[in-house]
Parts: C-alpha cells; sequence; structure tokens
C-alpha cells in the first residue's frame, strides 16, 4: 500500500520543539503533511518543550500584542528536554518567541538556552533536522549550521545573518537542503520543504498523494522565491 | 497602525470548535492567519469542546492507521458546549472525526450530537460562520446551510452530498460564500478563505500584509480549483 522510495530504512520517530510563541503554521504545516504520511508508514511524534505544561503560540511580548488580545493556542507537550526519546527526525518551527535570540536587544530567555543546549546535544543522533521559518535561529545558535547553506524568512533577514554569523544564508530561496538540514523559508513555505522531504525520502508519489489530499498547491522549485523580491534582499549566499 | 475596511465594528470573540480527529491545517491554518491579525485588532480565542480535556488530531479509528503510528498533536480547550462564551466568528474545521456523520456507515458519534447542537443553537447570534473542508458536514448537520450554496473537500464529494441533502453544493470552487457563512474546500482551501475573509471584513491591505508574512501565495479567486478536476467532480451546484 505505501510508495517507498529505495530508502529502506525510513525515519520512524519524529520530535518537534515548541516553546511560548511559537508560530502555529510553522509548526503545523509540516505536522499535518506527517499526519497524513503516518496513516501509511508507523511513525510516532514526540512534542518537546522545556516542561510538560502546555505551550501556547500566544504572544507574551506586550510589544508584539499591542492590541492587547487575547488570541492563542496551547499545545501539550509529550516530553520536556531530559526524557525526551531518541529521535530520527526533528522539527524546529519559528516564531516571536525566538526574538531574544534574534538580535532584538530584549534579554536572553533562560527557556531558549535549555532549548538550544537540546538541538546540539541531540543533532549527532538524529538523521535529519527540518527548520521552519526562524526555526533557523535555533539551529544556528546550536552551531549545527555553521559552514553550511541555510535559509529562513525573508522578513527578518537582518537578524537572521546576526543570529548565525557563520553560516551561508541563502537569500533567494524556497527552502534549501545542505548535507541533513533542511532550512525553509517563511511559515508556509515550510509546508513546501516538508513535501519535498517527503519526496525524496518517501517517495515522490507519497508527496503528490499528500498534496492532493490537502488541496495544496506546492512549489516544487526551492529556488521560487517571490518574498525575498517583495522583502528587496540583496541575492546573497550560494 | 491597523488598516481598517469601511466595516466598523470589526468581529471581537472569535470560537473555534474542535473534536477528536479533528484535521490540523483545517484548524491551524486559518487560525495563523488570524494570530497575525490579532496584533492588529483587540480579538478573543474560544477553543471549545465537548469538555476541557485536550483534544487530539490522532487517528482515533484504526481503519484510518492501518500503520498503528501514534502520531497526533493535542489543544487545550479554553471551553465546553456549556459555558462557552457570545461569539462573533464560529470556525469549524473538518477531519476523520467527521467520519461518523459522514455517511461512511460508522456509528453515530454522541459528542459530535452536542457539537452539531451547540451550531444549531449559537448560529442566529453569530455575525459569520467558517468552515473548512468536512467542518461543512457539521454546518449542514446542524441545518444552517439549508437552501444555501457551500462546498467542501473535493476527496469526499459524494459523502457531502449524503450529509447535506438539502445545500446547493457547488463542486468547482475554492471557497463559496452564502450569506454570512463561508464554507472552504479542502484544508489548505481554507487559508485562502480566510484571507478572502480578512480582506472582506479588515481590508485589502491587511489580507495582503498577512500573506507576505506568512510567505503564502494566496489565490484570490474563488473559483480557482484545479482538484475539483484532479478528483473529476461534475460541474454541480452554482
Amino acid at each position: 500500500m505505501a510508495e517507498k522510495s529505495s530508502n529502506t530504512q525510513v525515519p520512524v520517530n519524529f520530535g518537534i520543539l515548541v516553546f511560548p510563541t511559537f508560530q502555529a503554521l510553522d509548526a503545523f504545516g509540516t505536522l499535518d503533511i506527517l499526519n497524513m504520511l503516518a496513516r501509511d508508514f508507523p511513525m510516532n511524534l514526540s512534542i518537546i518543550a522545556r516542561t510538560l505544561d502546555p505551550v501556547s503560540t500566544k504572544q507574551h511580548n506586550p510589544s508584539f500584542n499591542p492590541s492587547g488580545s487575547i488570541f492563542g493556542q496551547s499545545v501539550v507537550p509529550t516530553h520536556d528536554f531530559t526524557n525526551a526519546p531518541p529521535l530520527d527526525v526533528l522539527l524546529i518551527p519559528g516564531g516571536f518567541g525566538l526574538a531574544a535570540i534574534g538580535g532584538y536587544g530584549l534579554p536572553a530567555d533562560d527557556g531558549l538556552d535549555h532549548l538550544i543546549e537540546f538541538v546540539k546535544r541531540t543533532y549527532p543522533s538524529l538523521k535529519y533536522v527540518l527548520t521552519v521559518c526562524s526555526g533557523s535561529w535555533i539551529a544556528a545558535r546550536a552551531g549545527i549550521l555553521d559552514g553550511r547553506r541555510a535559509t529562513s524568512n525573508k522578513h527578518s533577514w537582518a537578524q537572521t545573518k546576526i543570529v548565525g554569523p557563520n553560516v551561508n544564508w541563502v537569500s533567494h530561496a524556497r527552502w534549501v537542503v545542505d548535507g541533513n538540514i533542511w532550512t525553509s523559508s517563511g511559515v508556509s513555505a515550510g509546508m513546501d520543504s516538508a513535501l519535498a522531504f517527503v519526496q525524496e525520502v518517501y517517495g515522490a508519489d507519497q508527496a503528490k498523494k499528500i498534496a492532493a489530499e490537502l488541496e495544496y498547491e506546492r512549489h516544487e522549485d526551492p529556488s521560487w522565491d517571490p518574498f525575498a523580491k517583495m522583502y528587496n534582499l540583496p541575492k546573497e549566499g550560494i
């Protein structure tokens, strides 16, 4: 039933990091593609946070919530940084909660230090890392992007370069693959990157089937990036 | 700061219904657009379920989970059907959890009866209803689509017609608006419908800004629907 690529040992254990004020669609764009994939392949998901308390997308920093809205969604972690199981694939979303590591001059958040430490510690045993949007800042801060090609969202490009001074940041890209690290551009770009990942690891038919079920018109060209132009980014990175 | 349309009284109180095995992206595609909007407009979100226990996207029906995966995400409700506050806008996602009302011949789920009753009861006081994918089945079962134009996902079109025999189902449509009810096609179509809703109620600049921030290439034509063709649907509905 399942359409497999020639890759005989496909990943089984997936984990996603969540932190206060993560971007909902960074996480759930990729996750829902994997939710569909999980019908055809045996897969486990761990949702990993600093504690097991629910983690909200709500804007915790008042400067990002000038209207005073009370608007957010809380997800329930299954593991914390001390008891997460061995993983094959680690997903890292971005979001306003990363502003502290993004050069906005806010004080460092201890919770993010733990999260970065977790990435640093687990990377050697992972098969793949997938970041979405400013999730690449976490990967950069963990040092796993040093000397690699990577991308990030186009709205905060200046901050991205500050966070990862040793990364070969590619400004015009929907997503970038270097070794076993897949980095995507902003928010919805994560869906195109995730579908390309599914195609690479599980086969083109599987990616096509999921896109059709989600009625999603995917972009299959990683160099497609009208948003880099929209934000007037110079061509950087190769 | 905020780009307002001529609509002087914009909606403030939003609610979303969740139920076991809702489709993650049905909910979070629309929600993340509203998360962005909530920075510029004072908005509240209630997440409404049968009880306050976390609600998972996990496949609860083994027939939809042949691989035996343990893969899902749980969100935390803020209200149940008895204590939800008055709402301006109600969001209704779809998902495999609705199979029981979708003509698959499964036994009726008491939890869904309560949910349908909630829609029936609250509709008269709502300003807008937005359904995504098979979320339109809930609206149809609640009777609020009777005699109206509406759409749903293209994969389960036959079931859709069984669930809503008195609805004017439009087979070739990314989304359909009839009165104050917005129904979208499958999963990711909800994002285009939500952005069109933002454009209608909060102005075109706001919709454009959010799409750019999410780096989402939206479809602005409600009749754009390559998936109706892909699933070989006859042209039905007007």
